[in-house]
């Protein structure tokens, strides 16, 4: 493993693979003292283009506990979105020679496209609808600490499937570990031909009930404003898809990949109930993290310079002056 | 101690802890390697929802002193300010396993409330208008530097009192460690019954010159906007409070939470006169919340995972997407 | 060597001492581990009043791979930026005990302020029109190592010279090293007396094939703007003054401070052509930066406290509420 842009390009060994080497960082953070020496002396850089408290708090604080040097680059709205620009700001971040640098991007692709550009590894923190992958690995490494192993375990993600890339990771990763995956939601949230993905498809919660793991998804605020026809009222989709003390399972487990819209997807009082798994997911996030740092990074050398060829520098995201 | 909430909960003897803490912590800092391993591999989450500058970057300086991994979150004027939200911005960050949680809110009682949904210590770094407890411990500290002790010490606090969390927790911290105090302003800006705090109350600067310290309160800048019915203008408030050259003695000490409206509260001059104690109180901000974090971290163990139950997650300050 | 203001105030001894400081580093950051404990335990403060991403975080890594701990002020547009508010800015910085502030302002002059009032390493990040030396200094770094030795070299300076700091910076260290310099541009854009540095003018292209060296500058947005009286239009500029395949020589080296305006001062092609060393150039920028902390601050005792005086506390950048 090189980079890590997407659960598409994984094997089920690979992924298990990250997945045991959370579980044994896990054990030495359970110390007090939670910083390993494994990346000391080296950077990790993150070029976030879009908003995000959660993902790049995770990152910042995994690259933290491993020793290793975090500068952190924002630029929401800004020109640097595209294209060429992209370019230049990661050659002009490449030239400090990081060992990872880790991107968010509105775009479909923009981590791969990163890759062609630097010689640091790239992590993939979410790209348009495409993937998420180490929201993927989280997830998957809290279900196995619940259950073991993912053989045969039915599981249904619920919601926006349509604009959601978590989904998709999600869909991806738990079928290779040999999970059955439903999605569900109304027709205008599930992509058409998703079952090439492995999944099966419902249009409503009927048979949930049969599931080990309710996996339901954040409506996004833009949905749910006047005017978006993809649902017909949020009180309407509560209704059909809103996942509350009664649908919810004794012996369900429920996950979400956070910020909850409480009242809207899910019911207050499921959120906090002994079956969700919310914050233990949240938890996974920095060792799950570490642990992509870990396998893409330790022992291998980092490039002097970081580029690949002599290249240019040209607008940073704020439009800095120099 | 457990949680740092308020001056109101802490006896003179820990009061008079944490200040001989920080003057052992002040020794060692005489060294120009400010570092000491204490918080190793330790993470400290700062949560403002309030502007601050100096605040935060002397929490986060001392954190970083320590050996702690800081990781700041900033949320001015966001939706989590309110319950519900800060409940599940906490609970997020405590997902991270954290030693201390630093809360700032517009919000009296916000970390008190925190404190029921995570296992980390909780530190009050300003609460509306009730406590700003290390603020007050950094002025006891100063004094305590000059003065030795302060009992019997007579301390003038002069300005908007009524706004003031700074007023509030001086009153409570000096008057513990045995000094008089006298509440000093016009009367629409005393509380009324704030003698009940153990403090005595002038409508004028008489009397003030008999004072040991003048610790003079800022006057915030809504103060002093035109419609503000609590001053009848800048000037008339500067003729009648103002401390200047004639007003302060050749051994008056003088205080000032900063920053300073020159002209205002203070005149220009006085800032800057040896009498002033105003640059010593910004160097003890940092020493004395490293005594903070040493008093309520070293040598406790901190529980994995950080949370108390089993919870949710949801809206983080920026609205960031997944 | 006490602060670095400018390359007006330096000798040549001095800037080769910094470069070779930035020769012997760069060997011990081959290395994978790059990390040096030279200034563990001390602090550096940054203060920006100017928006920017490259040169802050190039000096923020610089410090850390030192080993310092960081702490960064950023002030855009605030009313900090005026002269008492500065001083008062500074001296609460100054509380703090930094071994360094990093200053960048839209006003000439300000860093040479700002040593009037702290003890502390005050290092210039730009100011105004003035200078932006460690820039020079990554830009000589970088020719040295490709031209061994400045002597007699033939470098042109081309673009805005008048509203560049950069520039001025530049043709002050490029000459003290030996190298003979030429500014280039429309008359609009080259201040008068500027030969007084010690350099030609030209306000032609013609003659910069006998270069060893195309210096080109950016092109400010501001003055390509319609209304702008420096340049008759963005194609005229380009048709006279851009660099592109065929006004650049196979054998001259191309440098860029950076951000390129594709397509305005240079062409696409020559940006990413073998002459180019502009991802050369940010990568001396963390080095060099190093190499500037390293002869300020390595073996030089750091004052306690950090005032020089008793002083006082005025208002923070963003208005921070205590």
């Amino acid at each position: 493993m090189r980079h890590l842009l997407g659960i598409g390009d994984l094997s089920r060994d690979q992924i298990e693979r990250l997945l045991d080497r959370a579980d044994s960082l896990a054990q030495l953070l359970e110390r007090e003292n939670k910083k390993l020496p494994t990346l000391s002396g080296r950077t990790i850089v993150s070029l976030f283009f879009e908003n995000s408290t959660r993902t790049s708090s995770s990152f910042d604080l995994a690259a933290k506990r491993l020793s290793a040097d975090t500068v952190s680059i924002r630029a929401q709205g800004s020109s640097v979105t595209k294209g060429e620009s992209l370019r230049d700001t990661v050659q002009t971040l490449s030239a400090y020679g990081p060992a990872a640098i880790v991107v968010r991007s509105p775009f479909v692709g923009a981590p791969g496209m990163v890759t062609r550009w630097t010689d640091a590894a790239v992590i993939n923190a979410g790209d348009g609808k495409h993937e998420h992958p180490t929201q993927a690995l989280l997830d998957a490494y809290t279900l196995r600490n619940r259950l073991g192993s993912l053989d045969g375990k039915n599981v249904w993600i619920i919601g926006d499937v349509l604009h959601s890339r978590v989904a998709r990771s999600n869909i991806l990763a738990l079928t290779k570990l040999g999970a059955r995956v439903t999605v569900c939601g109304p027709p205008t949230l599930i992509p058409r031909e998703i079952e090439a993905l492995g999944c099966s498809v419902s249009y409503t919660l009927e048979g949930s009930n049969e599931a080990d793991v309710l996996y339901v998804l954040r409506m996004q605020n833009e949905r749910m404003a006047a005017g978006d026809n993809f649902i017909p009222s949020v009180g309407e989709y509560a209704k059909r898809f809103q996942i509350n003390g009664e649908r919810l399972g004794a012996r369900q487990l429920l996950m979400h990949p956070g910020p909850v819209n409480r009242g809207v997807e899910l019911s207050p009082d499921v959120v906090d109930a002994p079956q969700s798994l919310i914050t233990e997911q949240v938890a996974a996030g920095v060792v799950v993290r570490m642990a992509v740092f870990y396998e893409l990074l330790a022992g291998r050398g980092e490039p002097e310079g970081g580029q690949k060829r002599a290249t240019a520098v040209a607008p940073m995201p704020d439009g800095a002056t120099r």
